[in-house]
């Protein structure tokens, strides 16, 4: 097997979120990062291109399972059903571990950097779920305004989650707020 | 008065949209925008503070001209209608000139920074309107839902705009994308 231990992708991660939180982002060096989980540098850049890829190599596996989750919908449920499976699929990826999401989000926030990079792959995520929609028949101005109506409820939803006092079900605050957005659209 | 011929601002920012497109952003210089519009650099630099700004400047004008037009709506609307309103004060400011808005369009699809920048204006955009809204008594995921959804209609339509064949009129573009969205929320 590998030369390093088992779990050291898991150890560096929780490493990462725990500097970042505790010296900030750009005083945290890979060296740091390495030492806290008991790796050598060369081990970090075998599990991450960089210091903020620890923080984002997650969403491209996201932006694949989103869009398989929408082939899984029937071809004929409406455009909102189908993101709302889709955010499902996502709830059940990032909605695991709420202390390690919640650390993420407090480093995210805190550095103007990263909070770009999060908005730019969510509207990647947002551009690739429209392609999708219009290839699966759905008109282009329904396709676009569902595909950022999920982005919509999906940060709401997020943020919602991570800052909530009680331990809520991420996939059940997802779909409450898109439940408020059904109510909202419907106010004349 | 100035020693600056009347009208430079506006001859600037044609000059500077025309030799983005033709050059590309990252090639042009302050010194050749200048040039194209019959003025120094330092006229330049009494209206921009920098090449970037001749396309962002009136973000700020219209983040005030939004929150203001959200005063004029009654206390008693809901939180769609009077995003509602706020965007149709927002079609007024940016719709009047449709050549210009596509070439500014075209400036920053094709640069990634551009369409950071972009993003981050809409989204600082969307969380002012959310916390004027909570202010004015809105609940607070009704806010934030109420404004990440003005900001997608407002992506959509701006876009259907400045692609349009035929001319149209943002302010019924958005309109109907507005209504659009209302009926894709109602399909269950």
């Amino acid at each position: 097997m590998g030369r390093w231990k088992p779990g050291a992708g898991d150890r560096l991660r929780e490493a990462a979120l725990s500097l970042y939180l505790e010296r900030g982002f750009e005083q945290t060096t890979v060296a740091d990062i390495a030492e806290r989980a008991g790796v050598t540098a060369r081990t970090f850049f075998r599990y991450f291109a960089d210091k903020r890829e620890v923080l984002f190599d997650a969403s491209s596996v996201l932006e694949e399972k989103s869009l398989a989750a929408l082939e899984g919908v029937p071809a004929t449920a409406s455009a909102l059903v189908s993101v709302a499976a889709v955010l499902d699929s996502v709830a059940r990826m990032v909605g695991g571990d709420r202390e390690l999401a919640r650390k993420r989000q407090a480093v995210i926030m805190a550095n103007a950097d990263l909070r770009e990079r999060e908005l730019i792959k969510l509207t990647s995520l947002s551009a690739a779920l429209a392609d999708r929609l219009r290839r699966r028949g759905v008109g282009d101005i329904e396709a676009g305004l569902a595909a950022e109506t999920s982005i919509a409820v999906f940060r709401v939803a997020f943020s919602r989650w991570v800052t909530a006092a009680d331990d809520q079900d991420l996939q059940d605050v997802i779909r409450e707020t898109l439940d408020r957005l059904r109510t909202l659209a419907a106010d004349r």
